[in-house]
């Protein structure tokens, strides 16, 4: 997922990967000072680029950098469930799943790096909106195909609707993370899942 | 719920009645011109009181007056849920307390004041954490009230962990809320609750 500045020029494959190694340093600065402790100078100390070489890349300057390091965040929040997001099969790889976002959260604990700089870029700004909506999309996508192989399988009951399903499981996580990072709470998070889950297989018409 | 200051003085019940009225009046106008477009003089105006009645009642100041303003919003966020959340004992009931609590964030949009106040008292201090934190242990215990209704007329199986049921609910609330404020759209918070009840109503044994 990649959201690039409208005005971005068309990038050659080491243009792209120095674009690349700016938003990946500026990720790193930004995780350990903090957004507003970050300024420009610090990104250009730690990816050894040039003023020119910034603005090149992010034309729109510092907001432009931001809103790409939300987005490289928001890939990594899809990448930190992985492999096991893209091989929702089994009960067991439900189950791996969901001690990964658990994991991946308490690691985090009340810090969200991407809702730090949502809200830096401002929560309500068309481009900060249109980025959160992809990643729940494309997450939303993932479990969605994941609780179709349950159904195939006969683990779930085919007519539960997926696609919904999917979107309440991810409105389960994100409560869990936003209940988790206003309390310090990881209760909320692992009761989302773990009941989820548990009424999903109750409707295995196996079982029933 | 009500957050009193650590210095706040014992209160006749005039005295109370007058804070409960700055609280009210100050709501009112940060609801209308947002926490920071108002002054303590435009609540000063609006509540028809002075500079000494406020910090007679608010010795700490604008933080402790924004602070009890939270508590009010959270005490809200409940009220707008009756009579239905005190009388979850049917599925009718249930289903009716679902469609008010959509209503109430369709109608809320991407706004919340509970959020923005959380937000400008600091998010990570220990006031606001024990304000949120009360907020979603009450909501907690009214929804695990009425899972255990559902487990004792066998319309929910009884081996469902009802508090833990509870917390995956509010967290599917908050998440959807979280989604419906990040990007406008009120399906996820649709989709959490509607599949959560689905769900649940599978577990009956009368139905298995």
């Amino acid at each position: 997922m990649t959201v690039e500045g409208a005005g971005a020029p068309r990038l050659t494959s080491k243009g792209l990967a120095t674009r690349r190694r700016i938003v990946e340093g500026a990720a790193e600065e930004i995780r350990e000072q903090g957004v507003t402790g970050t300024t420009l100078d610090d990104i250009r100390a730690r990816t050894a680029t040039s003023k020119s070489q910034i603005f090149h890349y992010f034309p729109g300057g510092k907001e432009e950098l931001l809103l790409a390091v939300a987005s490289r965040e928001a890939e990594r929040v899809l990448e930190d469930q992985e492999p096991h997001l893209s091989n929702l099969r089994t009960w067991a790889a439900w189950q791996d799943w969901r001690d990964a976002v658990v994991r991946r959260y308490e690691r985090q604990g009340v810090n969200c790096p991407l809702g730090v700089l949502i809200t830096e870029v401002g929560r309500a700004t068309p481009a900060a909106q249109a980025l959160t909506a992809r990643l729940i999309d494309q997450w939303q996508a993932a479990l969605r195909t994941g609780i179709r192989h349950l159904q195939d399988s006969g683990d779930v009951d085919r007519r539960l609707d997926a696609d919904r399903t999917a979107a309440a499981l991810v409105a389960a996580i994100q409560g869990g993370v936003t209940i988790l990072m206003s309390t310090g709470r990881l209760t909320h998070l692992e009761a989302a899942l773990d009941t989820t889950l548990t009424l999903l297989r109750t409707t295995a018409p196996a079982t029933r």
